[in-house]
């Protein structure tokens, strides 16, 4: 009999087999909603009927044999997806009262599958940096990261086995690494956003979590494909993830630890774990200098994105400035001054860094990088730094953060792997051969 | 015996058969040149020797039977395409000594089909406003147009069968509007600019000069195609423009006039024209007005085009600005001035104008507008006004300009028809429709 720590890809078979139904699990689901929420507060909307009702309604399909790939597993959505029953308040009053016309792809693709809905997740102010009301559920007094902080402590805290998120520059894998659960960015243009809040058309991309690779897979083999409704969705073929998850390397993987120009910026504890992940893969890990030019590539991802927020935040701006943050307002007031030219060069320099990387992988199988600075900081008005995240968003290189480590107080640090732009099937080999390496 | 006036597609029909040698067939080309150029001017670059080694490799395929689709038939290529044989200029001083490294993909795949490179035509400055020497072959006070002013005035005084040259306002339409040949400009992303010098990322397109749209099918379908060195090249599957430029449609077209905001640029003659156009297609033309918010494209254009120009040519600018013409230092200044936002807005509108231009073509086949103001003006300091392409740029949608029309001095004017994107088949049937409707 499943319970909420079994993963998502046995829940799956249990449901088909008929061991368990689907307004089952989905009650032990809410129990623990019951049980967690109070203290974790992850959910934005939670509607215990509704839920019930998707649930119900699967188990018909049941009987009559019909079954999704995702039949009967609840799945949270961060509250910037717009879904046609539930509303999507984008973590701001000033959309409180914007129904949604139609569910976004993502949303779509995942009831298509058979995925209860279970809720809309919380997300920062704007999927800015401003957190919402979300705790980490490892210690209530830490941030759970942002900015798809509710999609990530929800899983932590086995209130969902899946969640969506998304990130534009480090929303998916640093609560990921907070939390200590897997967390998911896939290549640029693998998973439409259609329907789905835009911060920046260049670097918005849609994110996984869930406690498991495998069950990473699961739910992303489900929503990566080309959506002629968001042109930017690619036209190559969907990545195998759910068997690169099982699958070794064809041969032992080399990997390269970059140091990075704010290597300063990482907690001691940190740095002693990646020393002992080092020396675990002694013979297997290259200490790298990227070129120096590298080092501008967080201020282009600043101008990108900042630019981005001007536009697309420009009628929040305009008609309800006094109801956005301070933080967000000054980042908007930046991308109202940039030139076309600053915007134009930040642009054309993702080629040219991807150019060098294409190369870079030649030799090396991933990229192996700390998810973020250290530990959950112990601060509920910030969600963490993002700067391990940025190179890898603006290339709009797939990476997945696995939690390896521990800090100094008992608290997760995820391990980011970083591939070559489509080479996700790579990407989840190496992972699990990551995993089972660090756990022996 | 094929003569400078016999079509491209019989030419190679003529050469596979071996009723004529290409290097006849240059020969008589080179006559040609030696006539007319000296007047005309459409060459920046013209080997006879190289041309005629050309002619007699291709020869020896021949006694091999080995037959592009082009084979042994001339080309004209515009001065901004690289070529590894032949010197790129791009039109100005300032790139004199800059030798290529490899050819173009457009000249490399002319060279695949057999197609003899006869030179490299004048271009205005960097492709911009500023004329080169050509001129307009029907009255050699008059601009051929620009910037691709050598292609279109070398294929209407037969010095070359067949064009390339490049649009990113109305390069391609206008000159072959006063130059009375059939020039086409593809739906945006079906030939690859690589190797092409760069004006704007998003409104540079190759086109295509012809005296026939028979011929202008031909050699464009030797040129459509993915190429991965140019990332905005499209997926979708190629055109068969040949056989589509010798069909009918299947049932009678129904074309738009579009009242343009700016019609009152047109001259007397062309609006007599159109009018005797309109008469011809009674009841099968409607006149039809734009949303006002159409009138903006041209300012949007402008704000796209100079911000990336200011970028592309921004080493020019720094390093050479005593060589560029006060033109275009005005275009690369203003350029320099526009916000990110302002340049986000002018990109973002793209698309909203092509939803409204999708649901317009269920309703009508083609739409039916001026290639020019008018005839030529009769000025060689200027190369007359885009507007009539600017909107079909813009949008990204194909056209053709078909030298239906003549002014009050006897010189040509072109009648445009655009279609919707990649509905270049359409196009073409249409354009054979309607050049055949015409003419009686």
């Amino acid at each position: 009999m499943p319970s909420i720590k079994t993963s998502a890809v046995e829940m799956v078979k249990a449901i088909k087999k008929g061991e368990i139904s689907s307004e089952e699990l989905v009650k032990i689901y809410i129990k623990q909603i019951k049980k967690k929420e109070k203290d974790v507060q992850a959910f934005q909307f939670f509607d215990e009927e509704l839920v019930i009702a998707q649930a119900k309604k699967l188990d018909t399909l049941h009987q009559a044999n019909q079954h999704g790939d995702l039949h009967g597993i609840p799945v949270g959505v961060k509250d910037i997806f717009d879904t046609v029953d539930m509303p999507t308040e984008d973590g701001t009053d000033i959309h409180k009262n914007n129904p949604s016309l139609n569910d976004c792809t993502v949303v779509s693709k995942l009831k298509q599958a058979g995925a209860i809905i279970m809720g809309k997740t919380v997300t920062t102010e704007l999927a800015y940096y401003s957190p919402g009301k979300t705790k980490n559920p490892h210690d209530l007094s830490r941030t759970p990261g942002g900015s798809s902080s509710g999609s990530a402590a929800a899983v932590a805290s086995h209130m969902v086995p899946l969640a969506v998120g998304s990130q534009t520059n480090g929303s998916v894998i640093r609560p990921a690494s907070y939390c200590g659960v897997v967390g998911y960015k896939p290549t640029k243009g693998l998973i439409s956003r259609h329907l789905v809040m835009q911060v920046s058309r260049t670097l918005d991309q849609v994110g996984i979590f869930a406690n498991s690779i495998e069950d990473v897979a699961l739910i992303s083999e489900q929503l990566i494909g080309y959506d002629k409704q968001d042109p930017d969705t690619s036209l190559n073929p969907k990545p195998k993830l759910l068997s690169a998850s099982r699958e070794k390397p064809p041969m032992e993987p080399l990997f390269a630890y970059i140091k990075l120009p704010f290597m300063d910026k990482l907690d001691e504890d940190a740095v002693e774990g990646f020393k002992e992940v080092k020396e675990e893969l002694k013979g297997k890990v290259d200490e790298i200098e990227l070129p120096k030019g590298f080092a501008k590539i967080p201020e282009w991802q600043q101008v990108i994105m900042e630019s981005d927020m001007a536009s697309s935040f420009s009628e929040e701006y305009k008609n309800s400035k006094n109801k956005l943050s301070d933080k967000i307002i000054e980042a908007i007031e930046r991308g109202m001054k940039y030139t076309s030219i600053e915007y134009n060069n930040a642009l054309s320099q993702i080629d040219v860094a991807n150019t060098y990387f294409k190369q870079f992988f030649h030799d090396y199988d991933a990229i192996i990088t700390p998810s973020s600075t250290g530990e959950a900081p112990k601060n509920l008005k910030s969600t963490g730094d993002p700067i391990f995240c940025t190179l890898w968003t603006y290339c709009g290189m797939p990476s997945i953060s696995l939690p390896l480590l521990q800090g100094k107080n008992g608290l997760p640090i995820g391990v980011q792997l970083v591939s070559s732009l489509f080479d996700d099937e790579r990407l989840f080999r190496n992972a699990n051969w990551l995993a089972n390496k660090i756990k022996k």
